[in-house]
């Protein structure tokens, strides 16, 4: 296991991650909730390896915070890890700007009512084509990884005239690569992965678009009263956001009042998104004028904001937004933290 | 293979299915599009026994529009089919009431620009305990599903008491069992699996919550020029809806004004989903007063809408919406079907 400071010199992000490293040591609470002596326990979602793994030593680099990792396979798995203390914190994938949303957060989200959003970590995503040590490209004869990262590297592999193979999990299939010493195949997997398996990395940065192409992580933390409502403190260094959901009486016609709410006051809306309203999935409306009547799908909104919930504008038009909802519910306030891509 | 009768029977669904046939062939075109003296062709998304087969057998009963329907496992396929003409329309899952949308459907439609939704079905789920004929509920010790089903009906196994177990494909089972006569397992699967595997059907309705479980599915077909623009003859029993697609020049925060843009003029949006927007995944923003950008995840937001794209109201808030957006696409303009859940 390397160092937070090799890692970071690796990553070649020494600046991003020094300025990452401070914002979320000065994120809500100051350091780690309730550790008394003992390291911040952090949960990710994923295996060893995962993207997801890497993002969680950036946001906890175990040299500066004393933290230690462990993985969830389930999502699941690491929302229970809040709830009965395994983990000080958990860090979640939530997003890759080319592929689209990961909803299971959201859906987790709005079952563990005491688990909230404390942080929000945007990454490059650096795909790295990763062999067993002393390896050449010429030696290769076969690039494994998930769908997503292969689609991600179509140009970049059809360059290299190799066979291609999806596997479920790139992660795992660099462990298996450098567990039984398969010299003839490469996978396209993080960087911690080389690290945390002995791989060598054959080219960094291998996908097709290295601008644009960003993962969206989350941390999550156990909500602990009110004090946890009160925002971070101001950081320069990163933005505040706030995530709220909510369900609309009159459904989804209704979503532009929720929305003017918010940026009548100023409020930047960043993120729409919707997920199914579990308790109430469809509404029955009868028909004008005719016999029947139309069945609408039914959602809990979720809303990104810019800002922190003690801010009067958010706080304003969050009491709008109770006449026309009916639940509205605070998943956090936070700071959001992003490393620009080296190329865009 | 049973006749669309003794399907619509079996169903329990005979008047809605009635209804269904008549919507269907009264949609646009008015039966098929360019089948001279032979069988309509439906393509649809998933293997024999799918839900989405039941879906495309009850938009297309073989007897009354001489259709037949071929199977796609992956949803490109079914794309790729209505392009090289293979398929004349194609049916395809869209959303769950309770469990979320299936956005690849949309990525799709977006990717292939002359494939239009032609037609949306809303189908009550109706999960069925499927066993080899003969087979009592005393003699079962196993029973498998995909997670969503086995999800759903979480009581009824529970007061089974059998062991449950997770498979990728509920259909696949379903043949599975009945190839090699697997007398101690049931599958929770489709009514249209037991016909065309030869399975007894257990229960119907299998699922704990038999109100508000719905399946969302389209219907798709090639744009013919601009004559498929035009609306579908009118229909009292089925809803006239549009889908439109389109970018924000400046971002998830003008989404108010699109949608208003429709509100304001009679329009109801019924849905608002959103994916990323490939060729410009993220904006970065210069931020006020201080040094650096934000980075913000772009869109393509799609909103399906009430009305024809023929409506004069439509047509404005499109002309209107073209002042804030990149681009405007139309992404169909249809007839939506629903059948009202028995117990609902």
């Amino acid at each position: 296991m390397q160092t937070a400071e090799e890692l970071a010199s690796l990553l070649g992000l020494e600046m991003a991650v020094a300025g990452l490293e401070r914002l979320f040591r000065e994120s809500d609470p100051p350091v780690s909730p309730g550790h008394h002596g003992r390291p911040v326990r952090v949960a990710y979602q994923g295996v060893r390896g995962s993207y997801c793994q890497e993002a969680a030593t950036m946001a906890f680099p175990p040299s500066f915070l004393a933290s230690e990792a462990f993985p969830c396979v389930n999502m699941e798995d690491a929302f229970s890890a809040l709830e009965d203390r395994t983990a000080d914190r958990a860090v979640v994938p939530a997003e890759n700007s080319l592929d689209g949303p990961i909803d299971r957060n959201l859906d987790l989200l709005l079952r563990h009512p005491s688990v909230r959003i404390v942080g929000e970590l945007i990454l490059p995503v650096n795909h790295c084509l990763l062999s067993l040590p002393g390896v050449e490209r010429s030696g290769l004869r076969r690039v494994v990884s998930h769908p997503q990262a292969l689609s991600h590297c179509a140009e970049g592999l059809r360059a290299l005239g190799v066979e291609v193979e999806e596997v479920s999990n790139a992660a795992e299939a660099a462990q298996f690569v450098a567990e039984n010493r398969i010299a003839d195949t490469a996978v396209i997997g993080s960087e911690i992965a080389a690290s945390e398996f002995g791989l060598q990395v054959l080219e960094r940065n291998f996908q097709d678009r290295r601008a644009g192409n960003y993962n969206r992580f989350l941390q999550l933390g156990m909500g602990l009263g009110s004090k946890t409502c009160s925002p971070p403190p101001r950081s320069s260094g990163g933005a505040h956001k706030t995530t709220v959901a909510f369900s609309l009486e009159r459904g989804v016609s209704d979503l532009f009042q929720a929305m003017w709410a918010f940026e009548s006051r100023g409020v930047r809306v960043t993120r729409v998104q919707h997920r199914p309203n579990r308790s109430n999935p469809v509404r029955l409306v009868q028909r004008d004028g005719v016999v029947g009547t139309t069945t609408y799908f039914d959602y809990v909104f979720i809303l990104d904001l810019e800002g922190s919930d003690s801010h009067v504008g958010v706080q304003a038009a969050i009491d709008q937004l109770r006449a026309i909802a009916g639940f509205v519910r605070v998943l956090g306030s936070y700071v959001s933290a992003c490393v620009e891509s080296s190329s865009s």
